[in-house]
């Protein structure tokens, strides 16, 4: 790790911050200086729209890992590597944009510690330390805000998280990871193979240099976390099983989905429940009437039922830096143009609780090397691993697919292990909505 | 009018509102005791996750037209039909839910001027004296909220008006009036007559005693006018030959719709300009591929296309004096729980600006009384009125609908005025979007 907090660092007492806003001017410390931060870069002196209401954003600092890196973008004043010299600037708002969890927990809680505002994008960070950086945020009368680390360009975040009736969310249904819908919508328009829909997203710079947080449901099952401590549900992860990305679907797939009146889309869903809530990431069919259906490329929503508001829908772009940089830059100034209340809104610790595999339909796309079964006989199969099949298509390209009645995760894996290993049958199971 | 301030009225001085805060106890006014209003004063109470966060709303004084008027809520400590007496309350927050302009106008100033934070849902009032009243609470280091004027349940409004990247707006589409939504909804599902569908609205307290302003677009334009003024692009009206109603269309002209691939919305539309903006108020005819389109029965929801943040989309419940509660408390919480900065975005006056009907094209159901004209006398006769017809359909019911080429409002309109005087057409108008 290139970047660490010195011990020895002593925290220079710094200015009352807030007084810098009489001047109109806001001066931002940037944590990294990849993607998303040389957007922010670009993007402050550009943006019009705060000129209007008199305010300038000046970057006045920047932690990188290597300062001789070249960048699309002006280079900030005080650039270093040394986070102990960064932490010796002046700055009325830090964004963080360093991606990773370590460092960045550190410098966030010691910047929040000292009293300055912290906005950050990165989804990892939040999900596992959100909750604890924000009531330190609240505890020293400073604000933590990452309207941007659960879809990217749609402002819905920093409202629930102010707002308690319409956050008292009873399910929701998402498309979180822009990228993987993306890849998506791309396979079915272009009929390409999934390697090629890869490489046009990281063409596009919509995927990290290691694009498995993104293709395996990592980067959403962050998003989930997020989402249910905004909620109050309490902190957990769905089993492993739980967590399913979009690797191995095919062109093909998403055709037979459509043909089905469905579409295949990259969902996280939860439903909280008495005890805990029930929760999944992964690809699923998607009726074609659904709000989540109509989200083509890097689209991403939410929809959310509530006990006071019912079918609430929030869509908007999910991926790309100049997106990101603009939402974090709305972040910016409302950091600075609204101050959280001495006696705010107390926020308990949340609970950790368990997390339920729900009990869905399954769509299972079943490839029977060299013969083409009967629909009886695939039903019979299924029925002996206990799985209750309701519906078998024709055969597609030597494929059937199987709909099933309810069944959780783990029931579906295990009668597919057991099915592969009596049938040689190769399945590839995903979840309807 | 029953409710005026008395010019004898002097201010008594409230003690500091903020303190409050401290003790958890929200003390709220209302102005108005309607739907709207005793739905707050039932809410209040039953909201648990306001006590989850350690808050507590009461409601300590209302001012009612009637303080003897039977209502389904408990009877406010002081409750009073005296405006001098209910200003002499100490309030944290007040709530106006009076509906008309005046006299809330003027109490709500007064209260601003005091420095008490003011909530509406009155988006007569937020139209026509918002951006004054927004000034004003900033002066006073107050603020003024009125999420639930635009769409009832969708907290998007404050967003946007804290966040001037997102607020970068150059186009929007949106269903903003949930009564008109409810009732084409309803005459598409049931094929009723449109006062059946009219009536069950009003059964399920979906409109005001006078529904026209809900019919008639009224209340859309009001809508269109604030939006306009959150998103900086000026006060302005459209003329009234674009500000429709939902009246005269039928079960049929929905079917209509739906045979060509499309559903007819309550539409406002608007446009961002060199000078000023397009916009109209008034039924469409909308893609069924469209966001808008999935929006049934009183959901409402706006698309919005931005300078940073293109394609923007938010919906849910528009109207129900429940939903209407539960944004109001909402935005109780957070002027509670932020504070706006002492120094806040500077909002320039918002200059008035022309607005211009824009030209799209138009779907006109045409009856020809007694006979059915062939279609090349059909778009003859429309040329002749300088209206280019691009399409007509076969005979539908003795009506055909013709689809024109792009054409203003005023066009569409003489056109068929003199169609009408020289073959006897009667025609009824729709824009596509």
């Amino acid at each position: 790790m290139p970047i660490a907090l010195a011990d020895a660092d002593a925290p220079a007492p710094l200015p009352p911050t807030r007084a810098a806003v009489s001047a109109r001017t806001i001066r931002v410390g940037l944590l990294g200086l990849g993607h998303v931060g040389q957007a922010v870069a670009r993007l402050a002196p550009d943006a019009g729209r705060l000129a209007e209401r008199g305010l300038r954003v000046r970057i006045v600092g920047a932690l990188v890992r290597n300062v001789d890196q070249r960048r699309r973008c002006v280079r900030p004043p005080r650039l270093t590597s040394n986070p102990a010299a960064f932490l010796r600037g002046h700055y009325d708002v830090v964004v963080e944009a360093l991606g990773t969890i370590e460092p960045a927990r550190a410098i966030v809680a010691r910047l929040l510690g000292r009293g300055v505002p912290v906005v950050t994008a990165n989804k990892a960070l939040v999900a596992a330390h959100g909750a604890d950086l924000a009531r330190l945020a609240t505890r020293r009368g400073t604000s933590f805000r990452y309207e941007a680390s659960a879809l990217a360009g749609v402002p819905f975040l920093g409202a629930l998280a102010a707002r308690p009736l319409v956050a008292d969310v009873r399910q929701f249904s998402a498309v979180v990871n822009g990228t993987s819908n993306f890849i998506l919508s791309t396979l079915e328009t272009t009929r390409c193979a999934f390697d090629d829909a890869l490489a046009e997203a990281q063409a596009l710079g919509l995927t990290e240099s290691d694009p498995s947080r993104d293709l395996d449901g990592h980067d959403a099952a962050d998003k989930l976390q997020l989402l249910a401590s905004v909620f109050g549900w309490g902190t957990a992860s769905p089993a492993a099983d739980d967590v399913r990305g979009i690797r191995g679907l095919t062109a093909a797939d998403l055709h037979v989905a459509r043909h089905l009146g469905a579409r295949i889309k990259p969902i996280v869903h939860g439903r909280r429940t008495g005890r805990g809530f029930e929760a999944f990431v992964g690809p699923a069919v998607v009726a074609a009437e659904h709000q989540l259906a109509a989200l083509h490329g890097t689209l991403t929503g939410i929809q959310l039922t509530g006990r006071f508001i019912p079918d609430l829908f929030f869509s908007g772009p999910g991926a790309g830096p100049d997106v990101t940089a603009a939402t974090i830059l709305d972040d910016v100034v409302e950091t600075m143009t609204t101050v959280p209340a001495a006696a705010g809104p107390r926020r308990p610790p949340l609970p950790t609780v368990p997390v339920i595999s729900p009990a869905t339909r399954w769509f299972i796309r079943a490839d029977f090397p060299g013969i083409t079964p009967d629909a009886d006989a695939v039903r019979a199969a299924c029925a002996a691993h206990n799985l209750t099949v309701t519906h078998v298509t024709d055969a597609i390209d030597r494929s059937r697919w199987l709909c099933t009645a309810p069944a959780p995760a783990a029931q579906v894996t295990q009668a597919l292990a057991a099915l592969h290993a009596t049938h040689r049958i190769q399945a590839r199971s995903l979840r309807a909505l």
